[in-house]
């Protein structure tokens, strides 16, 4: 096991009717900015829930967070912040409008250029305003993590950064507002998640058994589950495992004492900043392709996870490792989600485009082993065409 | 799954050579208590590195934490704290040690009676001085929970608190420093992560997959491990894992959104008051005969234990369910520990002073279903004779 710190200070509050909760948590007097994205929040009454809650405080509302969320649009809330004398922010939304509201939180004290919070990846935050999250989509694990991930439409570039000031201080899991969620959101959550634990699980071993088990306790929750919450929207112990999964896939824990991979993300975040492609389905994509290409460096994990998480025990070694693989394609397809890169109107010229993106953001050296390059993943990329 | 609150600030600085990191952890200019145990902590050099570490620090020393550490002891700490204006606290040994400081933490900021804070149970508890832990000893979990169990020799009371106040701002695991332990201590800490452990799990299903298979794996890595840690002592990554296991054993983490038990432990508390047990050898004697004596309201989960921690697939429920009792007797027996009342010099007329002191102490309910009464306890130690 590799030697890690570990620390996580969110506070969850998780069941049925929680969001009545939010008036003890948020600081009285505190002058709030109500963060959220399209209208579903609206829609779905989770927007009037959190009114209701905090009947008692100063609320500002802040609506019109993208998905993929935007630079511009997050910098119009922090000017908001500073003209209204914002004191708390509470995000309502997945993980983009957690994301944005990590960013509004991180820019509304810093002093000098936003945009140097991106190419830093957060070193430059020195504080962040306090704030909370209302979850409705089970996804990106935002909501009890310290990472944001915006994007630069002009410059076509989506970034990730992470500070210890971005922690929400609370965050609300209520699965029965995950109801009403459309099928395709269900579907891109637990794909989502799924790749989140894959990062830091399907790299190489170093007898790290705990964290192990742990992932691979998610990953089969999510195969079992997913497909079960697609056909069964009203359940809500199905809905509460799957957000929980999704939270713990992202909050440090399965992560911590073991190498971490992220190349599919990074190589997935490239075709969204193309052509604003679904994260999770960006990740369908590559996963499978990023599998295969690496079953040497990543051998013994990916015949760890055969046996583990797909009870593939027999048959040859490399058998096993490719049974694996279509399991995991399978898994994404009966969930919804498109494999292949000509399915979101990929092809060669496209290829190009990302590889190059891939140099112009320095991914130039990604994966587990730090030895990933654009050139690399070209490959991996013409062979998901 | 049930509605749950879950929320853990300790931050966790594991693996080799950590110690030296605790000059960045404690807070400049702090004026520090070190709080130990018997002579092992010098003996062993943990001390000296401490020392080391926090060599620009303004450190006083209290040594003589016992196992099950005695409100006495602790009161004499409080008054050092209090004379010499300290301003943080540093445990450095076991979960007796770290037990202990949690009662000075808490007390040493209360104006009332110290008393007060035990029969209580922590709810008096209004703030506490910042402390930090070096871990010597896996085992109890202290090391990243808000829970402390303090002993009152002449009272024969061993009395649980627990306060948000007093969970550690950080504790330093470094899995090298278990390589001295004797056996017998590996064999406790290893044997009261495992009863930690099966009190969140081993009660009735609530459809807590991800808490259901972290238990599993938890388990699973004692049983595996446990034995190999006994007959090597110097394998880095076993100590690793158990170290870490022994943690999330009892970090809220397991028990969020299930029902727990603790039936084991009250009984197993008396017991220890009464003639000094270990706490872990107390719990290897009931929990076997408590498992049998509940096994109609613990059917459910009896029987996933047999299937995933276990193994056991075949034969009736019946016979499954006697087959899991026995490995888990026979797991103790294994890690050395004698699982009848008798090794332990206690007979019929000791069993009635236990059922007293369970009755003096309003455990008059307990388990799972609140349901337990002193009478089943002395039905259930009958059959631990």
């Amino acid at each position: 096991m590799n030697n890690f710190d570990f620390r996580n200070p969110t506070r969850i509050l998780f069941g049925k009717g929680r969001i009545a909760d939010l008036k003890d948590q948020v600081p009285k007097g505190a002058k709030v900015l109500v963060i959220y994205g399209g209208g579903s929040a609206e829609r779905t009454g989770v927007l009037s829930q959190v009114r209701e809650a905090l009947s008692c405080h100063t609320l500002i509302e802040f609506g019109g967070i993208e998905p993929n969320p935007r630079f511009e649009t997050a910098l119009n809330a922090v000017e908001l912040v500073r003209e209204e004398s914002i004191t708390f922010l509470l995000a309502v939304g997945g993980g983009s409008v957690i994301d944005a509201t990590k960013f509004i939180a991180a820019a509304a004290t810093d002093k000098g250029d936003a945009w140097d919070i991106l190419t830093s990846r957060g070193s430059v935050v020195k504080g962040a305003l306090p704030f909370g999250t209302v979850l409705t989509l089970p996804a990106t694990g935002s909501e009890m993590n310290p990472a944001s991930v915006i994007t630069h439409a002009e410059k076509g570039a989506k970034l990730p950064f992470m500070s210890s000031h971005c922690y929400p201080q609370f965050s609300v899991l209520d699965p029965e507002i995950t109801f009403s969620l459309p099928p395709r959101q269900i579907a891109n959550g637990v794909a989502d998640a799924f790749v989140h634990i894959i990062e830091q699980y399907l790299t190489y071993p170093v007898a790290a058994r705990v964290q192990d088990g742990f992932a691979e306790t998610l990953l089969r929750t999510l195969i079992e589950l997913g497909p079960k919450a697609l056909e069964t929207p009203g359940d809500y112990d199905i809905r509460a495992n799957l957000m929980w999964t999704a939270t713990l896939a992202l909050n440090g824990l399965i992560g911590a004492g073991v190498p971490q991979d992220w190349a599919s993300h990074m190589i997935g975040h490239e075709i969204t900043a193309l052509n604003d492609t679904d994260h999770a389905r960006t990740l369908a994509v590559v996963l499978p392709s990023l599998m295969h290409d690496q079953r040497g460096p990543k051998r013994e994990k990916l015949l760890q996870y055969a046996a583990n998480v797909w009870d593939l025990r027999d048959g040859s070694d490399d058998a096993r490792i490719d049974a694996a693989i279509d399991a995991t394609r399978r898994f994404f397809e009966t969930m919804g989600m498109k494999t292949r890169l000509g399915d979101y109107d990929i092809s060669a010229p496209e290829i190009e485009r990302i590889v190059n993106a891939l140099k112009d953001h320095n991914m130039t050296a990604i994966g587990e082993h730090g030895v990933i390059t654009p050139e690399d993943a070209r490959r991996i990329l013409e062979a998901a065409l």
